[in-house]
């Protein structure tokens, strides 16, 4: 007990000191011009590329580690840099310093009867602090991210990725030292010990917002813990709705794709919802696809009676992003009855109406409370870069500041200028 | 201690069913068009004034407890209606209902090679709760607000109001089922049991975000115990710097209008900054002024050299929002002394900077962290009536999702729409 509290007073005062060093680092940081972040990112493409061999020595660390503890091999090819790897990374940091400038945006501007010109501007959030697993590359992305934007950033990797994570967290910090802006804008956390996690969750105004990146159950302790606003989705169960007047080549050819182009990422469907009224016509030649791609169906029971393949689902299948091979298949009597298992089972990430209707699409748009929703495309949309916004940091499900795809606009916060000539208030 | 839990329990108990309610009633609320949302507020300004004289009958009930408990004429003067204030409410209402549809707007919208047509569109929060003192406006502010905005609240009123709000409450939520919508998307805490705060401040998941309207202990309350997130400011330390290059005519009808037009608003000034190059010039007339119209200024010394009639004032001083005829006044040697001090004592609210350089007020914009910077113009227009949006519910000095005044607009979210061709993700 007394270890206990003297690694948690530990973890307390390590947090203490990042969050200073970063809030005295973002304010200088945060009225930097854009050219000297754009340059920080342009230096650390080329440090990062420079100490190519270095990287994949300390990464050599980590794999050892990995292999010896009989970490999966899926997780291992997670952890692995190669040198395509590291040049990809490079390659993002060059991209995001050509997005444009998120901060000083005028978002809005108008003028009042009285003179008073009011502007509102874009600023940065402030701290953020970034909890992730094992992927080497959401070091360079969250920092690169956290730059552009004027925000400081303190990292936290998962601890199988130590080594990595902290050369390429230096390298970060030192190519903000090369031109001339603070290094304490990215610090990574100089422990793997998980009670710094939970500093950091409880770091009310030190930290302005938190984004987890991992599997449920880091997002769920998050989720949970956290007193610090939180930017996150804990899980995809995306749904794609065929609706009567589909065009069917159209249900096909997303449905195959929305599933199986990568089935272990955020945005791929889980559940399919066929509209009665066309099932009969559609569903055995998409079941057929998906079979043949490797991909199992779970059914209800008027699935089942379409497609005999199809093995029955239960209850709980409704629940499951299943990040696998495996579809869940469910005849609905209408949109309503769609809309309301979106409403029932979803989790307000990504959700898609294959319909030739606008008007149709238009009522599935206005009801169904999710993120993102699409009118005949692949779910697998769902994504920073596919939406144009360069690197996304991740997707966040909650109401309030940031939805759908987190880049560096949405790491933004603002303020109103407003402009006078010595007007007084009546 | 078994009482004491049983009234935690019963309160847990009734935020729970008001929650259920709430969500139930905002489904409904948040996807209806926006003419019924309108009629909802006619309808309630109607009902206001023609309930007005039940109305003022038990208003008197809370004024006859307040009298006997022996509470402040300034509070009661607070908790007072008259047949003036009744039609000012019902004003408020009509004249939220002629400010456009805060949903469904398209904030952005895009093309993508690809075809895919990506469009952010304004949605409902969700369920708000607000917990606020004995003013009854606000009841009626904001039911009003939060109907035009598509989302449902939960009202908990000061309890020496509660007669009073109750009414009031009544009234709002039977206008919604007047025109068909769910009077469930007002509801008032039936208690005034403090323990219903303390669940409304834990409901995760149920209540979207709260926002308080009251003092500095209501309000730090709820920062303090809050799990859901919170739209607020603790206090508001305006800051007035007068640079060099400042028009001393402005200088001294705008420092006496934002400290002195009303002392008890957020948006007071309470702190006076003089660069040292002009101070001479203006100080004395500037305290002529304020003293003329009974305000104490506090100095430091050299301050009091310039006029001797400023007291001392201390370290306390410069942390303190006075909400009374105080100001206090500091000499600084230049506008990097002034942003310094502000970021030190200020409280993100408003600060102005006078002056006649465009280019001297661009770096107080930016280097000043708060969600409003002025030039020139009195900090008694930090208002959202002032900024032209109609009614707020309060000021936010938060980073995240709304900062400044928090109006209909600010009370919402957005989502994604996305529309296709049968795109699938290469």
């Amino acid at each position: 007990m007394a270890q206990q509290m003297t690694k948690s007073d530990d973890a307390n005062q390590i947090i203490t000191a990042l969050v200073a060093n970063a809030r005295a680092a973002q304010s200088v940081l945060g009225t930097s011009r854009y050219q000297q972040r754009c340059a920080a990112l342009t230096a650390g493409a080329a440090a990062i590329r420079d100490a190519t061999d270095d990287i994949l020595a300390t990464n050599e660390k980590d794999l050892a580690a990995a292999q010896q503890a009989g970490l999966t091999a899926a997780f291992i090819d997670r952890l692995t840099l190669t040198p395509d790897r590291i040049d990809a990374m490079a390659e993002g940091l060059q991209a995001m310093a050509k997005l444009g400038d998120p901060l000083g945006q005028e978002l809005a501007r108008w003028q009042r009867p009285n003179g008073l010109d009011i502007a509102r501007i874009s600023t940065p959030l402030g701290v953020i602090g970034i909890i992730y697993e094992s992927r080497p590359n959401v070091t360079v992305d969250a920092a690169g991210l956290c730059i552009i934007s004027g925000n400081a950033a303190i990292l936290r990797g998962g601890s199988d990725s130590q080594h990595t994570a902290s050369i390429l967290g230096k390298i970060m910090a030192d190519s903000l030292a090369s031109v001339g802006l603070p290094q304490a804008a990215i610090q990574m956390v100089p422990t793997t010990d998980r009670m710094a996690v939970g500093a950091m969750l409880a770091a009310v105004g030190g930290i302005d917002v938190i984004i987890p990146r991992g599997g449920r159950s880091l997002v769920e302790r998050v989720q949970r813990e956290a007193r610090v606003p939180v930017f996150a989705h804990l899980e995809g169960i995306c749904h794609i709705y065929i609706a009567p007047d589909a065009d069917l080549e159209k249900a096909r050819q997303i449905v195959l794709n929305a599933k199986m182009r990568r089935t272990g990422i955020c945005g791929a469907a889980e559940t399919l919802l066929v509209d009665k009224m066309i099932a009969e016509a559609c569903l055995a030649d998409i079941a057929a696809d998906l079979n043949a791609a490797g991909c199992l169906l779970r059914g209800d029971d008027a699935a089942k009676a379409l497609v005999p393949s199809i093995e029955p689902a239960n209850e709980s299948d409704w629940h499951t992003e299943y990040l696998d091979a495996i579809l869940s298949v469910r005849i609905v009597d209408d949109i309503d009855m769609a809309i309301a298992h979106i409403g029932t089972y979803g989790s307000s990430h990504t959700e898609c109406i294959i319909t030739e209707s606008d008007e149709v699409a238009a009522k599935f748009f206005l009801e169904v409370d999710s993120a993102i929703v699409m009118q005949n495309a692949s779910t697998q949309f769902a994504d920073g870069g596919e939406f144009g916004m360069g690197a996304e940091i991740g997707i966040a499900t909650g109401r309030l500041h940031a939805r759908g795809p987190v880049g560096a606009a949405q790491l933004t916060s603002f303020k109103y200028v407003v402009r006078g000539n010595g007007q007084t208030r009546p």
